[in-house]
This record gives structure tokens, C-alpha cells and sequence, in this order.
């Protein structure tokens, strides 16, 4: 495995959010907790799910019906709240929504207390924080699984969505492809850089001078290209990382949260807009990739909205990943088909 | 047919929202934009489902279980949301409610954008918003049916149980009964009218001086009246239409958007309330009408909770039009029961 | 049975929101309202569901699958929230929660009209409402059962859920035990001490000085005391009430409403704090108990999370008692298992 360089930010040093060993709920928070096998499982019956959606047929039964699933989202969300809503009903739970207006927490409660009493009455939490460390104690404190969908490190709901929708793309074997992410060290790419390379994908990731991935992640990238002989190059350079990938991936470049800095940050972006002539960098065939909501000055209609986009595709794949979620943490109890 | 003054205003002159020909899947948009026998079915299938619930029955399955329905609302609701999430429990589908505060749509995230993707994780779209162009828009890019749930144009859920609340209340044949509207020419009657003449009765329009109903809908209702034989009466006198009507309908006078001009808008309605005298021109045994929430200078106290309102009989009946439609476009993929 | 000072305040002398006889819809607005064998039977359906969830059964069908049950809730809400929408889920209807943004209700509308259109399309109620005189005139205009989900003058699912965690941590029988409430004389007291009492219970209340139950309260206490034998001690001493009780319990000392009054209020409470000394006057093996959310000047850290400590098996226990109240009053039909 090549890293051209190294420096780091954001993380401490400790890996944080690792699943606590003595509990036997199984939690979902990031793609480096997963092992290859479990990662793999994940994506394989994301797959099986969209094809049964695809034929029409319905499950023969539905496991979670009278039963709830709880969604803690303190931040606005499209995807994340319809793909949850809709894989919970999919096996037949209730999927209630709590929005920041609508519970204690953080106004007559703590989190400690709210987890406590969430987790006693429901299935499975997905929540959408802001802070790390509240899924940390979420997990820590929660009697079910939690499902981390979204917060300021990991997004690992994304990272199954977009390898379904690689493997869907390119025809299954997916190995050896090279993935090109030109954008921010953010949450998306921390998950979705160990997810390529579990599946065999070499990542190229090309971030501005002065944004570096996370040395956790790093570290994380190394033992996994050990095991499945997946590539992980870091540039600063956005043509290093487009030159001859099969995918081309951004993301925002101004995250929530940091809407106050937006023009620093986007005068710190300056070249990595994703346009028709970094694409001819690409090799043949080379597909665009963005989990949305998207900027122009991420990429342009061009790209966004022609011929070589599969955001619409990739998408849609949130459901699948999120029914495989479900599958795995609270229908099969923690237990991966492998 | 009779059409005493046609002054346009309001529309352009092409009919907007027509269904796409070359789409196979099937919206709802407007009651113009269905045939005579489609129409009708809706409302049949609406007084057969409410027999059956009424009963004390349950369905004998739940055909949309597993299944999601999206309820975009840009607009505060009570009945049309309680009647929409009722109607998809009903067949076992999960109702999701996106309201303003929930999506990106609007502050992150442009309508084509948002419509690709929750029409590709979901099973249908009802939508409330505001401009009748963002119900069109939703329907040239959804691959999901959508149900118009209220634009500035047209409201056809209310029609439909308009149609129903009237049929149960004379009995069966409603061929040749006289329904009256007095108030404004929005986007419930514009539905309405085409509906009540759909079902042979004719209609007769009062709204003041300067407000005159769309010539596109007077062009459709001149084409229903060759077909039904029923007559429609454009007039700005509220005792013109009140005369031997069986039925008196009205409408708020200001409509959502329209607050800040309510002291003009009042007064150009200045003898437009419904009031028990008015009732006297009516025929004997008439019925008085509204779709709520209702305010008192559009109909007095005494008519509005007496003997001749029918307006909550008529709001209970919108659970049972949200489910004749759920049933035509989701359950039965576009097929009407004729 | 003792009452050793009998100051009235706040309610009127007419007992409100006594259930109308004619009515055939049985609501549930209070435990006063219920005979004590239907309360019993509450909380023993409470228990029976309880056991059957925790050995992983699911039940055999979901009577209420189709269905819909509103929540009108004006107020913010974690606990009443998600007991009531998983209660709702567990017999498979469609919980619908309608904010105070979500409906036209104080805004465009009259609670009589929408408890109407409520009420038509839905098969019960759950009512979160300020003032009690909103949930009486809810009973009065619903066609479908109303649940009080609390108001300003009673918690009636709260004293299920609270008879249900006393019995399951005394072990059975309860009749003798001393629950000691030091704190405010609001709503969840005004149930709590009724269904203690039911239960056979001896009830000690301290509140400080100027704060007296209800005489309406302490009307139906001694009227529960003559069936069951169960007394009532009211003290303005935490210490009196303390003395030898099995369990301590405490809210809120600043009701929702009352925030401006919060330094006057917290005044008032001096001394009224649960510490671990006022545990050690209380019987060997006491209980703390607390509805949710705390504060720290209601209680220590040291006793709300210590070994005494029973509220978060309390608060789970708040979703069995909905689902026993789901049960007695829509899916039975106001038919109490007795």
C-alpha cells in the first residue's frame, strides 16, 4: 500500500467509537469496526433485497411488525431519514421519527438519560448527531443496536450504499477498479475509503494542502490492504487522484456546521471542482459518484446531470443499505450471514 | 350549458399539469385530467371501502405493507395529512410525513433533485405545496404516482369526497341536483365543479365582481356538459346561485399566501356569507358545504354547526377519497375499476 | 384514613372531567375516573404484555393493523411520545403524531372542529394538552376514545405505569407498603396517590408550605381508603413523609408553564431535595422513583443513579401501560378484563 503523505488532523489518538467487547449488542458505527467478511455480507444483501424490491415480490413475512424503530436526527436530513423510514417498514417496524424539536434531549435531558429510556421501549436507534462522541455514548449506554447515520467521523450507511452501487455498476467483480475521491477528509471518505478497499478497490484521494485524512484511518487503511491487497494513495493533487479512475467521488466542501467559514473553505477548493475535462483524466466508461445534496461548485450540471452520473442510482441504494442494516442488528440479532 | 360571463383571469392559456402520454405511471394532478368513468370509480371505490370500514371489517390483507408513502407538505394540514396517513394504514403501508422543517428540499436541495430520490425509495408521492408548476415538475420526474394534495390550482382529493359526501347524502342519484358556490375562484372549486359535473349536477358559480373563474376550466366544463348533460352558471350574484340549490358550498376567502390582503379580500366578499336567509332561496332540504377550516365571515354559526351543514360528514369522507386513490394509482399500478 | 391538613387550592369544587354517562366511548382522562377493579386490571394487562414482549413473543395478530391512533400532543415529549407510539405499533395500528406546527389547531381552527375531523378518521386519541379543560371538552366531541396524556390536572398513564414498577419490584403484593411523594401537588400526584391507593398502598405527601392537594383529590383518596383500606398522610414535612417509606418519589418542582416563577418556585422547594440522607429515614431496600425528565435540585446525582434508584425501570415501564390502555379502550372497546 502506497501513502504519499501523511499528516495528520482532526482524530486524537486513541481509535474512538470501537464497539465495547463485553457488550452483546452488536452496534453499527463505522465501517472500520466491521470486519472484511461483515462489511462484504452487508453489501451482498443489500443486494439481495433491492432484487427481491426489483421483482415485485414482498417478503413472505414481516419480522419487526409491532415493533419500533427510534430515529434521533438532530440535524435536517433527505436521505438518510427516508431510506431509515423506509427499510424499518420494509420488515414491518414503526419507524418514529424524533426530531430536535420534538423529545427533552438537550433541552430537559441529558443524553445519558434519553439512551436509557429510548433503548428500553424500541428495536434499534439511528441517530444523526453531530458529535462523535455522542454515538460513542449512545452505544455505550443503549440496551439495543444503534446505527450511526451520520456523524462528524463516519458515515457508514453510505459507504454500503455506494460499494452496492459500484458493484452493481461495474458487474460484480469489482476488484482492481480505481476509486478517485477529490473533495474534503470528511466523515464520508473515512468510511468509504476502508469500504473500497474491503471490496478490492484502490482509493486515490486528492484533498486540498493543509486537509489531510485522519491517521486512524490511515493506520485502519493499512491493515485492510493487507488483507485484500487494495491500494490507498493521498495527494493534494485532483489529476493524480482522477488519473485513469473508474470513479470519480465528491462530497460538499462546506460540511453543517461550518456554513460561517464557507468562503475560506471554498477559496481552500479552488481546482477540485469536479468538471467534463477532469473526466477526461478518467478512464473509459468512468462514473460520478455524490451522496448528496450537492453544490455546483462541487461539480458541474454537466457531470452532475449527464451521461457518465449515478447519483440518482447510488441514491436509491441508501434503502438497500439501510434494509441490510436493519437485517443484520435487529432482525438476525448481530449475527452476519456470512 | 349556460355560462353567463367567461372574464378570464389567473390561467395561461395552455392546460398545465395534463399527464405525460408517454409516462406509464399514473398521477393525480387534477379531476380535469380524468376521464367521465374514472372519476366515478373513485368515488365508488371510496363509498365501497367506507361500507366496509364502517362495517367494523378489516381488509383481508394489506397489499402496501413493506411499503412507504411520502407526504411532502409545505403547508400546514390537518385533514388532508390525518386523511392521507390514515388511507396508507389502511392497505398496511408506512406514511411518511416530510414537512418543511424535515428535507432539504428548498435549502440544500433543488425539486428535480429531491423528487428522483424519494420517488425511487418510496412507493408514492402526496404533495402539498404551493404552486401548481411544482406538482407538474414533481410529476414529470417521479417514477412513483403522485397525488396533487392541494396546489394554488386544483384540489381533487376534495372533489372526490365532495362527490361521495354529496351521493350519500341525496341518496343514489344525484343526476340533475343544483349545487351553488358562493365565495372565490380557487382552486377547490375549479376541481369541484368539473367533479359535480362529472356526476350530472349542475353547478352555479357567485364570486364578486373582478374574480370570474379560469377559461380553462370553463372550456372543460363545456366539454363535460356534452357529456353529462349537466349545466354550469357563472354569475356574481350569491342569490342568483343560492336559488333552489340543494346544496350551498363556500370556501375560505382568503387563501394561504393571500393574508396579508385580507382586509381588501373581506371586502370584496361583502355579501358573500352564508347566512340563514340565504338559505331560504335554497331548495327545501338543502345542505350546507365546506372544505375547513372555516372562518365566520365566510358562513354564520348558525348554518355552519345547524341542521343543513354536512361539513363534517363531508371531512370524514376525505379518509375515504385518499383511499379510493391509494387503491386506483398504488394498489391497482393505475388501474381504475370501471 | 388520615388527613392531617386539608387546605384547598386551584381546582373548582365541581369534580371536572368526570366521564359523561351517555356516552358509549370510554375515555381515560383520570384514575379517579376508573372503579378500582378496572384499574387493577390495567395495570395487571400492563404486566401480562410486558411478559410476553420480554420472552421474545410477538403476538399473534395485530387487531388494530390498519388502523390509525392520533397523538395531539401541544407539548414537547420523549417518554409519553415513544411509549404511546410503540404501544400504538405494537398491535400493529399507525401511530400519527400531530405537533403543535403540524395542524391547522389554535391557528386556523377551534379544538371543537378538530376533535371532529380527529376523531372521524382515527381510532383513538392521545391527547397532550395544557389545560384539563381541553381534554374534557375533547371526551365530550370525539367519536373514538381519548387518552389524557397528561394535562395540567392529571397523568393517568404515568400511575399505571408506576402501580406496575411497585408491584414488579415489591414482588406481587404491595398492600402496606409507604410511598412517600415530597415535592409538588400537581398532576402526576393527583393520580399517582389515587392509584396507590387502589392498589392498597398507604400514601404520605409533603409539600412545602402553601401547597395543598386538591380537596377533590383528597375526596376520592378517602373514598379509595374505605374500599381498599389504604391511608393518606398529607405533611408539609419531606422528613414526616419519609419516615419508614418504601418507596420515595419526587417531580419536577417547576411544571411546564411555570419557568418564569423558577427562582420563587426553587425557593419554596428548600429542603424538599431526595437525598441519601433522607434515604437513611426511610424503610431498609427503598426505592427511588421519578417520572422523567429530573433535575438536580429535585435529586442528587447520588440517589437518581445510585443502587436505590428504579426510574429508568419505571420509564420503560411507561409503554406497557399504554399498551395496556390501547388494549382496554379501543381494541376491546372500553371492556376492561376484570
Amino acid at each position: 500500500m502506497s501513502i504519499t503523505r501523511t499528516i495528520t488532523r482532526k482524530f486524537s489518538t486513541k481509535m474512538t467509537g470501537a464497539p465495547d467487547p463485553s457488550s452483546t449488542v452488536k452496534h453499527l458505527v463505522s465501517i472500520s469496526h466491521l470486519t472484511t467478511p461483515e462489511f462484504q455480507s452487508l453489501v451482498k444483501r443489500a443486494e439481495y433485497h433491492k432484487k427481491l424490491i426489483k421483482s415485485g415480490k414482498r417478503p413472505a413475512t414481516f419480522p419487526l411488525q409491532g415493533k419500533t424503530i427510534a430515529l434521533i436526527f438532530t440535524k435536517r436530513s433527505t436521505r438518510t431519514r427516508i431510506s431509515t423510514e423506509g427499510a424499518a417498514a420494509y420488515f414491518g417496524a414503526h419507524p418514529m421519527f424524533l426530531g430536535k424539536e420534538d423529545i427533552q434531549l438537550g433541552v430537559n435531558e441529558c443524553l445519558y438519560d434519553t439512551t436509557k429510556v429510548v433503548s428500553s421501549m424500541t428495536s434499534c436507534i439511528f441517530a444523526r448527531v453531530n458529535k462523535h462522541s455522542d454515538i460513542q455514548e449512545l452505544c455505550k449506554n443503549s440496551s439495543v443496536p444503534v446505527v450511526n447515520a451520520l456523524c462528524d467521523k463516519y458515515h457508514p450507511l453510505q459507504a454500503i450504499c455506494d460499494m452496492l452501487t459500484i458493484k452493481e455498476t461495474f458487474g460484480g467483480n469489482v476488484k482492481g477498479l480505481k476509486m478517485a475521491w477529490i473533495g474534503d477528509a470528511n466523515n464520508v471518505i473515512n468510511d468509504m475509503s476502508i469500504a473500497a478497499m474491503r471490496m478490492g478497490i484502490n482509493v486515490s484521494i486528492a484533498t486540498p494542502d493543509g486537509i489531510e485524512m485522519a491517521t486512524k484511518i490511515q493506520d485502519k487503511a493499512a491493515e485492510v490492504s493487507k488483507e485484500t491487497g487494495a491500494s490507498l494513495e493521498l495527494t493534494h493533487d485532483p489529476k493524480v487522484a482522477a488519473a485513469n479512475a473508474n470513479i470519480l467521488v465528491t462530497d460538499t466542501f462546506v460540511s453543517m456546521g461550518e456554513e460561517a467559514q464557507t468562503k475560506q473553505k471554498l477559496a481552500q477548493f479552488n481546482g477540485f471542482q469536479i468538471t467534463p475535462s477532469l473526466g477526461k483524466l478518467a478512464a473509459p466508461g468512468w462514473k460520478f459518484m455524490h451522496c448528496l445534496p450537492r453544490h455546483k461548485f462541487e461539480v458541474t450540471d454537466e457531470v452532475f446531470y449527464g451521461d457518465h452520473s449515478i447519483v440518482f442510482h447510488e441514491a436509491e441504494n441508501r434503502l438497500y443499505a439501510a434494509i441490510a442494516t436493519i437485517e443484520a442488528l435487529v432482525v438476525n440479532k448481530g449475527k452476519f450471514i456470512l
